[in-house]
């Protein structure tokens, strides 16, 4: 007999809890049983099947796929915890988003979209009729069809769940700001140990029920990974209870109990516990809507989760071969892929147990009166089209040069680059407060990252504890759309989620740690990729990255902050989904700012410092060179008249100032000698067009570099990453490029530089070791740049600071 | 008044825990307050002060030093525990491991490490004396001094805590198999916000009380992050007790009252709480020896907790211009930086709250009768020997010859390359049994990962709840030496503390996850990098990664689960701690195993697939072409008379086996073709000799690849890292590498390596390409080549598996 319990919390939302304990009509369980069938019933064609899909003749080898591939344990769960919210949208008019935590079930939401209608209305050739069954069965984890997790191709999928961790914060991304929406997360017990999942539970305290839509997690304990017990599974029932209580949750739980075949409690259990969870979320909605109207502070409700607790495989077979195989680790994937003649037998008793001639007409369509229990339109989960990015505006744009910082001549200004960026992002926040559409993300960084201006248009989501001294200073509000926990997963989960929803945000952290969500990354990126070519899917607005207190100026906290390695990161990914722009200054971060936020379905990372920083581009200036993406700054070289005698190229805010100090002490020292100073702000104008749409034709490259001039590169990263963007063109032989190796450690800004050769010195000495005839000329200059560099370490052990013609130098020209 | 509870489960624990709640003698708490006010003037010295380091002189701006770094925040907290453990471990006896989660306190560890004698026994320059003091001062986050985090140069630290999450899993990594440890882990509240430290409270499932030391977890709740309320700070009490009792722990709170000066109430609420906790691990171990020894299960225990909640910045200045800094984010690191004379003064009237002269002589000596309650010789944390690597023994490795799988000819005979070596790894665990120095981890993929072997020899810990079925099949064991959990970042703390504290293991994981841990490599590649120069630590043994289920067999799991970039992550850390091998068959995995096993001070990274493949190799062929790193496979090679016309190049075991299988084609087609054959198992040889001690010298590479022949290379990776590891060679011109190029989906293993065209038929098509004399002749064969890449797409769409004479190639000759 199926268990339905609720724990403690019920009563303090003010809900009456006690609802029919049997709330389905005898005729309704039996259908909504049927429908369930239905859907295990393709699941296991999906796995199984090549032919033969409704086993109108009896079931042999040949009708088995050669290859059996696809994840039968979760799926059944999955399938249970659909046809129940189906009835639930139905009844209530509800529109859901499902998130599969367990992504690997994919032949179950495959099934589901089909037997509601979605899929044959995407995919007209995998229609209601036997032949279509039989495509459905064919195509799945078969070479030329589809995955076999909840992958991009899945209509009403948002989150594939290859990598597991992130169900919960892209429901709570979802969520955010979309307040008609229930977003059903299932979460699966092997998920649910990762770190990421288990920090993201905290998410509670940063919905607002008065104005965001609501989350559902289904904790789905199906006891087993893929050969281990699961750790959530294998707790006392009140340690588990007071976890999730102590995370925040009034905790609900559905047992399946030790007949396991007894389906019709567990249907009346599941049914009157959501049917309670719904109302709580009901209760607190209106609770909220209450508070905010009149003007009261919200208070953080105990959201309503549900523990459902079934067998893994359940449904499948009991044993194979005299070994346990539901409620085992056995059914994680195919449970049975020698296909003995026996297994053969096993597999037609399986699929016969979902009697198929009850689901399915004669020509393969589904029987109308269960098709009937599914939502209609857009309220079918695998419809719903917040998923597919189809609810999705464009942000409205202040006009980004108005912020402008005006420079009287290059190099003589000093500008905190990020804070200039804050005020556009505060405006942009102001101008989309309507459309409730842009959010900000970080761990904590937003004004150590100097992005503090947006605090005067919103506050930070905050809806745990409040103490008197926070109304002062701390910018905590329940309407917050800056968003900050110490967790850079759970900020990009979230990001993600919102994205992945149509709408725009912009993530900011320590460029070291942003590391941390590299796995994230790269499972976004493959999403980005494969999706751009699903016409049924809008594209999505930009996963916008800006990684500040960058490994230049991470002098104070020391070498465990510095790491440049992102980048790197980022660009093996699929060129068609990536850019990285490395601004100079605050006029070019504004420019490429605009830029990102008005992007599609990139993943745009922005590289730019957050000290003050010499300034040097004039808007107009600044929007030139973006455009083109790299360029030669006229007003830094002394090349005119014709073929330089060295290029100086830079990317990168730190290396620019560098690398313009660096020409100056060669001007000054050898005003004959011809320096062409070239910046570059867009990283992938480097790569040949060939790899990536932003790459120069190799004769505009070549007219910038030349071929056959010494090219000192200062980079803001490893200095092999040009060398791998630039290896094919025509004067990489003659490139020499300095960046991060990996030195540093608790010191000054420019003894950082210097300890990675980055320095103006160094440079300067690179470009007398490369231009031949300075190699003559050159050694009485070189010896007293050597002396410099000697004289800087020797001061700093001293003093403790920069040289001051160092720390005071500006362009001087 | 401070308050200590204990919240509920103390009795369960079979323990009476009213203890004195006054434990400390009026004198012994007099001293026991000097030394933290001691160690906390010492702290706020370090942050401010260039000279008159005793305030014997009215304090001057020109003694604060020019620049202002440094942590206060955390800092008192830290150094308030840290002489309550002194007092535990002199009075008991017990060596304790002091884990700093909030590794940017600094100057506490500093401070007390200082006090307690270690650092002037590790830094003579640094003594007992006013200089002394002087020069601690000073160095401290300054320029050629020391970081301003705790870091490897710090005496007793293993964990920096840069990149905040992994003290917990770090704490439980130092426990196992170390009985006689106490390892206490202070986790920071905000730290306790990512998701690593959120799932990393689990590990008390795996801590068996019998054989492993203790984990004694002190959440320190000071309330803020830099800029922010701490999300566990603002929980309702009862919320975060249900949450610490949920995760598994007794929880006992330390809490300072209204009165924070009250510091009298909170040492005897912390020392009676403390002698609690360290009493119930106490009964708790004397439980699980009974058990132990009348051969009973261990019962998991409920181990005790401390929450301590007390003010950031406490005893730091209440106001600075008005505005809250004690018990407030604005201590959090240097409360007031601009040095004006109020501000000198405020610091000159905060350091002298300390009352330095009640701490030390007039020489700047520690009074005996405070340097006397610290513990004495390696009891104290600051020495104790097992972080500093220095209780490490070598692994008795048993002769890796006798897996050698036997081969009459190359490319005949299959076997799973990581299954040969699970046996080399099951006798590793035996030979090592009695030393208890050696584990396995990984994320619930052991066996997935074919590792199986391991489990004759032992199981999985787990000490969570056990089913009657887990008997037949699960392995797991409360004694395991296997360790696993679905999280990789817990299987990377817990390997990365085991190895710090000087034992050994090897991690095996998805290919594709392993980017989950990307950010714990790179500070574990850092704190490798700066140890290794760090004469009073031993060199530890190496971190091992096996990446296996990699991303040519991930055909099944498709897209999501496919990437080959931890490669390119890993060789951005410095050359001297890193190794990637590529090991094409079992017997090359054996070799490269030992290999690992016995080195010291590494990350070892081997890249090698589980499925049936060919082997190539004998023993001692393997051996020669390990110990080289690469090499011609002269059987596979037809140039031995000369020159050749092209080099087939390749690195890993699916591409090794296109490569083999093109070199076939290419030699039925033109039997006149001189084909060199190229493996690289030590991708490091690839690089030039002064970037990688591995590399290769010039002419020995150019011997190998030549300088002017096409070489055509087929890599396990993105393509692209072989040219950035090549880019200074001779042949780099003529190089052309396929491998990787993010094209993917749920097919087979052959339609994997056509998607990226690192096929057989496409390399065979590169070499026509390339040779000159071939684009004349091989026209035809090349247009047959095609032919075969389109009849291998419609078998495998009509079928859904590889071409038989594709599937069932050997190498022929």
């Amino acid at each position: 007999m199926a268990q339905a319990s609720s724990k403690s919390r019920a009563k303090e939302t003010g809900k009456d809890s006690k609802k029919a304990a049997r709330p389905l009509s005898a005729d309704l369980l039996d259908k909504m049983h049927a429908y369930w069938r239905a859907a295990n019933y393709l699941s296991v064609g999906q796995i199984y099947l090549l032919d033969n899909p409704l086993l109108k003749k009896p079931l042999k080898r040949e009708h088995v796929k050669p290859r059996l591939l696809g994840h039968w344990g979760t799926t059944p769960g999955l399938n249970f915890i659909y046809v129940h919210l189906n009835r639930a949208i139905r009844e209530r008019q509800q529109p859901m988003i499902y998130i599969t935590g367990p992504g690997h079930g994919g032949p179950g939401l495959v099934a589901n979209s089909y037997l509601e209608g979605t899929y044959t209305e995407t995919y007209p050739n995998i229609d209601h009729s036997d032949d279509g069954i039989q495509k459905l069965f064919k195509q799945f984890s078969f070479p030329g069809g589809i995955p076999s997790h909840v992958a991009p191709e899945t209509p009403g999928s948002m989150h594939e769940g290859g990598e597991l961790g992130y169900s919960l914060s892209h429901a709570y991304g979802a969520a955010f700001d979309n307040p008609d929406q229930v977003v059903v997360a299932v979460v699966g017990d092997g998920e649910a140990e990762t770190g990421p999942l288990a920090t993201s539970w905290h998410s509670n305290k940063f919905l607002n029920p008065a104005r965001d839509g609501s989350v559902l997690p289904i904790l789905h304990l199906n006891g087993y990974k893929i050969a281990n017990p699961t750790v959530l599974s294998r707790l006392p029932k009140d340690e588990l209870t007071k976890l999730f209580e102590g995370y925040g949750h009034t905790v609900h739980y559905v047992e399946v109990g030790d007949d396991v075949d007894d389906y019709a409690s567990v249907h009346q259990a599941f049914a009157a516990t959501l049917d309670t969870v719904l109302d709580e979320i009901a209760a607190i909605r209106a609770q909220a809507a209450k508070e905010a109207k009149a003007g009261k502070p919200i208070t953080r409700p105990h959201w309503p989760m549900i523990i459902l607790r079934s067998p893994k495989g359940w449904t499948g077979p009991k044993e194979i071969d005299g070994k346990k195989v539901e409620g085992y680790w056995r059914s994680h994937q195919v449970p049975f892929s020698d296909m003995t003649p026996e297994h053969v037998d096993a597999l037609e008793k399986w699929l016969k147990s979902y009697k198929p001639k009850d689901l399915f007409n004669d020509d393969g369509s589904f029987k109308a009166e269960l098709a009937a229990l599914a939502p209609e339109g857009a309220l079918r989960m695998s419809a719903n089209p917040h998923v597919h990015g189809l609810v999705s505006r464009d942000l409205k744009m202040p006009d980004f040069r108005k912020y402008e910082v005006k420079l009287d001549k290059p190099g003589r200004t000093v500008a905190e680059a990020t804070r200039v960026m804050g005020k556009l992002l505060r405006d942009v926040m102001k101008e989309n407060e309507a459309a409730q559409n842009f959010r900000i993300f970080g761990p904590d960084e937003t004004a150590s990252n100097r992005w503090a201006d947006v605090f005067d248009e919103s506050g930070k989501t905050w809806l745990a504890e409040h103490l008197p001294e926070d109304a002062k200073n701390d910018h905590l509000a329940d309407d917050g759309r800056v968003m900050e926990i110490l967790s850079e997963h759970t900020c990009q989960g979230w990001l993600e989620g919102y994205n992945l929803t149509g709408r725009h945000g912009f993530f900011s952290c320590y460029e070291a740690f942003i590391h941390v969500i590299d796995s994230m990354f790269n499972q976004h990126a493959k999403w980005l990729k494969t999706t751009k070519d699903i016409a049924w899917r809008r594209r999505i607005p930009s996963l916008n990255y800006l990684l500040t207190s960058h490994v230049w100026r991470q002098d104070h906290n020391g070498f465990s902050h510095q790491d440049p390695g992102f980048l790197d990161h980022v660009v093996n990914k699929k060129a068609e989904v990536i850019r990285v722009y490395l601004p100079p200054d605050a006029n070019t971060l504004l420019s490429v700012t605009d830029h990102c936020l008005r992007s599609r379905h990139y993943v745009n990372v922005v590289v730019a410092g957050k000290q003050p920083a010499l300034q040097y581009l004039t808007m107009e200036q600044a929007i030139k060179h973006c455009t083109k993406g790299l360029g030669i700054w006229d007003w830094a070289s002394n090349d005119e008249d014709g073929e330089p005698d060295v290029v100086m190229g830079c990317a990168g805010d730190v290396p620019t100032m560098e690398a313009l100090a660096a020409t100056d002490l060669l001007r000054q020292h050898f005003p004959d000698l011809k320096v062409r100073f070239v910046n570059v702000v867009d990283l992938m104008t480097l790569q040949s067009k060939s790899e990536h749409p932003h790459g120069l034709d190799d004769h505009e490259f070549d007219a910038i570099f030349t071929t056959d001039k010494p090219i000192v590169f200062a980079f803001h990263g490893y200095p092999w990453l040009i060398h791998r963007l630039t290896y094919r063109r025509n004067g990489h032989d003659n490139l020499h490029v300095r960046g991060y190796i990996e030195n540093g450690t608790t010191s000054t800004p420019f003894d950082m530089v210097v300890m990675n050769q980055v320095d103006r010195y160094n440079l300067a000495i690179d470009v007398i070791d490369r231009v031949p005839r300075l190699q003559k000329i050159g050694a009485h200059v070189r010896q007293k740049f050597c002396d410099k560099l000697i004289e800087h370490k020797h001061y700093i052990n001293e003093v403790g600071d920069d040289l001051p013609e160092v720390k005071n130098w500006v362009w001087p020209y």
